[in-house]
């Protein structure tokens, strides 16, 4: 198998982490921002949806979005519970993340962080994404204040998935991790699970 | 079971279609728009994202987001492949749904359609969401355009979750659907499904 994977983001880096956590190893096609690679990828079609990051199973079909690649990878590991309500739980929380998550929290670490995003990023934007970041970071504290996972009693997909934009947060997002102790604490637990990579390991 | 659904909003739609398809019946508890049955269910903790639908079991337990409930409502049917990458194919375009095309295509139909959002509808972000809502339309478009579902070769959950915003992306939201015919057919072939109701039934 082959991952088409953007260095820099988040969403390939879930991918990337899961892969590590399962002692899997597949072939990497590095497709950054404004790379040649990634103007290569479109054009030959292997970005159904125009974004990384892709799996191409060894038979050459493809599939595009972090989390149902995820999915597809995590199948039959102890990442997806066996419980239909956990299961169910844990898809609740990849859906959101994609929803409100990362359209806030992604986003506003993506204006401050990527040249080419610079033009967008009015003070009042800014200032818009910080609110409903630190709202969406008040739904994962709910949680994580008091239970050691999103889903169920055990880390699964939604852990990875929310892990990949959230623990950089702060330091490429600017929000205020301080105001998250349960969050803080998710994050560390994350960090030493049993293969754990970086985001730029 | 209890379902929590907001008549007017397509991801709740999409739930009470599953269920008609499915011929299941749940208990119904709308909370609409600026109702007081919205507020109160808020306020009792009945929306642990803050959002509607929210599907509720007999035994108390809530699970919120419209595409996860359609996954724990979907399981073992035929809604669901058998095949595994089928199964990852239909995630793909749910999660797609909620990142991609939720945030224009049902956006501009909210802006345009909800007396509470008027203000946010200026001129420039109705233009930007119509640019960006054709383009996600394309995409769906080079599916549908040769195949007639979008995972697999029989009617998934992805059909249903896309269908519930898509079919009224012309009448409530502005799109020129009339550039999209394999889109139209799709529409036309799931509203013929047995079992099919509409937004409004």
């Amino acid at each position: 198998m082959k991952l088409y994977s953007m260095p820099s983001s988040g969403n390939s880096y879930k991918v990337r982490l899961l892969l590590a956590l399962l002692g899997r190893q597949v072939e990497m096609a590095d497709v950054e921002y404004q790379s040649a690679a990634l103007d290569e990828a479109k054009v030959s079609g292997a970005l159904p949806f125009g974004k990384a990051p892709v799996l191409q199973l060894d038979d050459g079909r493809l599939l595009p979005e972090s989390n149902a690649i995820l999915c597809y990878l995590g199948e039959g590991t102890g990442f997806v519970p066996a419980d239909p309500f956990a299961r169910a739980q844990m898809l609740s929380w990849m859906f959101w993340e994609q929803n409100q998550h990362e359209g806030t929290v992604a986003v506003r670490a993506a204006l401050l962080c990527y040249p080419h995003r610079k033009a967008q990023a009015t003070p009042e934007r800014l200032a818009d994404l910080l609110a409903a970041g630190h709202a969406n970071l008040a739904v994962m504290e709910q949680r994580l204040a008091t239970q050691d996972w999103l889903a169920g009693d055990a880390p699964t997909l939604a852990d990875i998935c929310l892990y990949g934009y959230t623990h950089t947060a702060g330091s490429r997002g600017g929000f205020e991790m301080e105001r998250f102790p349960g969050i803080n604490r998710w994050i560390a637990r994350i960090a030493a699970l049993p293969g754990h990579v970086g985001l730029h390991d």
